[in-house]
């Protein structure tokens, strides 16, 4: 039997506490699932350094891929299926994509890709195209196939439908992530009828749709992403321990730039430092790695590193201020005097953090990153751009929110402290004596 | 203000998905929470392997312990408060218990302490009562609540009241673990009616005991315990993880002993080879740790170790067959050596696991372990042992259940092996050809 | 001891599926639960017609009451209990009000009280002012403390902080029946973290406030209102029946009216058609008698008065058209006449329905209906208008929204019908042929 | 298209707070919920009185039916569909009598059939048989369908594999009471994983089977079955509102005998008085009727009779004392002499009410229910009784267990009555003086 078409002898299934189970029949999904990368996943924190804030949020992207893949399974089996709109030979395609969408996610990568200047994405399609147990698996489906796999998760392909299920303001991605990280947070937002956003969505062309008869619960999906994306994935206190985790690492590499001796050679860092990152070597990497330096790294003679170092693992992170940027970058340059004068380095002590989300966008053709809105299929067959149709949605659309807060380490600006500077960093910063 | 009453000028709480919240009042419970040992728990999973079998339980011991408390906190502030049965001076003593009941754990600690020898109790009792930032708060409360504290959770303090509602076959740990890891895992076991246990608690002398008007959801709880011990704690899949894990550190440990040349020193594990592990040693040990070592020892020459860590950080896992030792110890002999013959060392590779459980026993006074059977409180003010009143845990009552598993790695034994040896291996294991 | 402050014995408590447990605690709560008025309300839906659209909504004002006195029990007792803008005096007032602020609710009251020309309220204040035993009980705390609760519960108390517990944009009745209503018609809407919202609730002299920190969850409770009003409240399916039974009373008062000779006399009703409603009257009237009257009128001699009822109880509801008044009122009077001339009485069967919601509006002094905003408390102590501070709100914030619907029956408008009338109405409405 | 496969144009759900969604997609099953004697069981509780223990339990059997049906459905379309021992043939005849198996329930059943001694079984049968509109859509799809559907519903059909879909030891009917009656009530009991369950059940020629790896997920079944009936289905509270009703019927029943002028004339409980009920007569009766009678009687001259009518109604209930018939039947002589001389009939006011429940059998022949054990379905083909696999539903399998409960009107035995005969009643029943 070809192995594109080979299934299982029986059904396979991982218990899974947001859809109850996840089903695996095909033989070349459970094959990816078993690779070693596809297994580093596990090592890597769906959320990164949320669960400081949200203790229960220690869930892996291991287990958000499978998701994602369920999800992306159930629209096409049985939605999809047998609709002319739909082509049944993009099946096995959808599915590896969906599966292998955030393959190339490093330990904390928000701040890693930042300090060390890459991007995740071009890891996901090295991993699928290079030489790896991935695309071992991929090949055997056909010699083309992990390039198209890598297409359809870099957005390049021509199959938009296909892309629309996997990236798009409505795809098996944003569904799993907002219930899951919900689930593992306990918070309550997160929650939509997401069984009924399947059974509307309908294929087309260039896209997946929604029937009218399901607005609503777009509606409050959307509603939804709003919710977590301030209380929980812009949280302020997560940030502080981005914030660190970020100068953490530029300060290691500002260290290695210096020839700094490490008292312990970091050699998991060295291609980061040097910019020549091998695939070996970015797999190697994950978070039980990086929390390996952390560790040894507070013992090590510099003082910014060690600090830095033990804050982000004993959890004794930053304070913040709010901060508008407009507004107050006078205040900022004087604190930045003071924080030198004290001999609290600015560069590492006083940081600026910025978050910013845009909740739901329509087409506006020529910006920068071209947003596909959802569209409505309409009771006579028009389709109809979502807020077109949704009073609520439509008030917040295009509407871009951003959030500034100052960073500083407020048990540094110690209470008992009665100099004049101290004094007044404190008034800047608005910290009760 | 005596330390000791110190309440935070606002509560503060954790969002728990289990609980819903965990709620911090006294200044003491929430300086132990920003302790660094108290923090290291974060980095040590609640379940150790499972999660390689459950892909959701990926929660940490830190989690669970903030559980505990909450449950112990609410059964005092909330029932037993008020009751004359019940000393309030006894409070702040039962909370630190409870949540630091687990601070002694390190990781994967079933396996590494079967290893090497020793018990992770006496290091909690060690962090407790040594030179650490928990000491350091305990000791503002007085000089000798350390020790008190360590005594309840030794179970040696006289306070046997305070001890059963950490320690008994009906107390906060046990009802904690058993939602969360449901939770965690996705399974529907493990739920059972714990608001309705803690309002029919009641505080007497020896322990805590349940208002008879309760006995249902005792019942169910112990039923979610048997049922959780089976489906999930002493899943064979988990348990395959758990005997590679257990092979790796013996392997290491017998490297050691024959002056292996490692490539990479393990540097932190050395006071365990020696058996001297000091204080400060083993808090340096988390998961993130060994996880570091399992991959570069992936890289070590000996064969053995470097394809074990292979097995159990890509999850290749060793397959089982089950066994009767007292029926199939002929069939073992003589797999070992077939095994021997075939150059796979049974050392390391033909292991038998045996888990066993107990759901429920009365006391049974010359025991090993002599338990505390759970106590009902009649309406005429008699308490009568648990198993006398109800008939389904009367008829599981004090029968342990025993499971024996036998297991090998199938992907050695190769399909395509026409041997006469490896034939006789797979019929011993009745594997398929 | 006085009755206000008589305790039980022990604690009393109902299961409840929304808050798990409805504590009880106060005589004076458990001996008004026990009165044959409040009994009555297990004989009424919470949600009339509701259950003809989703069949879990059976649920009973009874239920929804219980919720509504824990909420409030959980707000005193739990979060403004011992703060100083909150007088525990008013502790007892508050809880009763809560319990009984639905009490004079008939069965499906929306349509009784339109074509009876009737208040609710108006009973709610006569059962707790009347000879009752609801009075009975009110009055054995004071002589004059029924005469308070019917004013919170009409809100002509000076006690405006009590009144806004009960009845302001966001009160316990709110928040009861949204979460309850979603978890009986198993909608995935009508979710919102209650437990937060309890904990930054704040007395302050005028309402309850709430903390910024609780601004997000409030968001998503206005939000929740917002999807249940639409996708339940307003679903055009329960309307429809809503219509029926408003056409059925109207028909049974005409045929009163006009002295039609009822085979079974309408003796509950008589009080009803006369506009003299006494109080024993009223209370006597349920849901079960108003099915049994639906159940015998079907035998009735009018087939209108029979045929309505047959409707209703077989659940053979009109259809409905979208429908524009103030573009397509010609279309209405050219269908009006047809209907007339095909022998289908419009005045039954051809009824327009509006539906209009306003989910949140801030102040707007001197509208019929003064509607009391939600005020934030902000970190410096000020106080700010909701929407002001919420971007989501403020984009909603007063904005009416009104659905009209045009229903019929199709069943009458037959598919073989081929005369020219009957296809001009079907094309009038749409019809497919 | 013949109508037996008819599909609808467009699948129709329906929103169910325990299944999520009921999907319909045959036009079959679409007329049947329509017919009037299914629109009917939305006027009878599936729980009858509980409602007056449990506040939640007010869902009715059209609730519940749906829901059997949607089970089975499942089964049928996602698990047995293309299986060589499943013969699709069968589907509509399961999915009929799956929906249609409790249509012959009458209101508060329970006890109604005991005083009228009648079996609704038969009433199933007549419906499905009889002039209904039932049978009209039935017929359509063949002539003896409608005897086929009610052959399945009582357990004569040869086709066994479709009965133990419906009723067995583990059946869609119990599968869906339990979870429904747990989530209505809002116990935690009635738990269970029956996707898992459904997963694993395997047709063959007698019955459905269940794989042994689903055999730790029926055991907690079993035991949420075991819960459900004590805590719930055999609560004290709930038999005494049972009992009292009861009483009511069986006085009417009496007072009709003795030719008592009822003020109201019992039309409706005519021909169950004469024990000659049309199916026309039992059509008609539904809760609200009963409820109607209940209200009227209330006022009938009868002290009896109207005293039973107002405690059910406003829910003044008996209390009831533990009962050992083996030692006690002395003590109840006594009693009921002592209520005699009291004044207090002992025929309806001494009542003594036993439940019973056996957990789960294995096959007895020659019994008078024969009941079909649950058998395993072994990895070597073979299948094994249920009890012989699980310890512990061996430890309760065959245990029948029985409770006594003495039932009597507290309120009528006064506190302050010092008379020497009502001394010794208290004493008799254990009452605090």
């Amino acid at each position: 039997m070809a192995y594109a078409t080979e299934k299982l002898d029986e059904e396979k299934v991982f218990k899974d506490p947001v859809h109850r189970y996840v089903h695996v029949r095909d033989r070349v999904i459970w094959d990816l699932i078993g690779t070693k990368e596809f297994q580093r996943l596990r090592r890597i924190k769906q959320l990164g350094t949320t669960f400081l804030t949200f203790h229960g949020a220690e869930h892996s992207r291991f287990n958000h891929s499978l998701g994602v893949y369920e999800i992306v399974r159930r629209i096409i089996d049985d939605v999809f299926a047998g609709r002319p709109e739909w082509n049944d030979d993009d099946r096995l395609l959808t599915l590896c994509a969906a599966l292998l969408h955030d393959l190339g996610h490093g330990p904390f990568s928000h701040s890693f890709e930042k300090v060390f200047d890459f991007d995740h994405e071009d890891f996901t399609r090295k991993i699928i195209e290079g030489e790896t147990e991935v695309n071992q698996v991929l090949t055997k489906v056909s010699a083309d196939f992990p390039k198209q796999v890598a297409e359809v998760i870099a957005k390049t392909s021509e199959k938009k439908l296909v892309i629309s299920l996997i990236s798009s303001q409505i795809d098996a991605d944003r569904m799993d992530y907002l219930q899951r990280d919900a689930y593992y947070t306990g918070v309550s937002y997160g929650h939509f009828d997401m069984e009924r956003i399947l059974r509307v969505m309908r294929p087309r062309e260039d896209q997946a749709v929604i029937k009218q008869s399901g607005m609503h619960a777009v509606e409050d999906y959307i509603m939804s992403r709003y919710q977590m994306y301030w209380q929980v994935y812009f949280h302020p206190v997560s940030r502080s321990a981005e914030v660190i985790l970020s100068k953490i690492l530029h300060r290691a590499k500002d260290l290695f730039a210096q020839n700094f001796a490490f008292k312990h050679e970091p050699l998991h860092f060295y291609s980061f430092f040097h910019e020549k990152v091998t695939l070996e070597d970015y797999l190697k990497l994950d978070e039980a790695i990086m929390f390996y330096y952390f560790q040894i790294w507070q013992e090590e003679a510099d003082p910014i590193l060690s600090d830095l170092c033990k804050r982000f693992v004993n959890r004794n992170l930053f304070k913040y201020a709010e901060f508008d940027p407009a507004k107050e970058y006078k205040k900022l340059a004087k604190l930045t005097n003071l924080f030198e004068k004290a001999g609290i380095d600015p560069e590492y002590y006083l940081v600026v953090d910025s978050s910013s989300d845009l909740p739901y966008d329509f087409y506006r053709p020529g910006e920068e990153e071209e947003r596909l809105p959802i569209h409505l299929l309409m009771k006579n067959g028009e389709l109809k751009e979502f807020s077109r149709e949704s009073e609520i949605v439509d008030a917040i659309s295009g509407k871009r929110r951003t959030d500034h807060k100052l960073y500083y380490p407020a048990d540094l600006i110690l209470d008992d402290d009665a100099s004049e500077m101290n004094k007044q960093i404190r008034k800047l910063l608005d910290i009760e004596n």
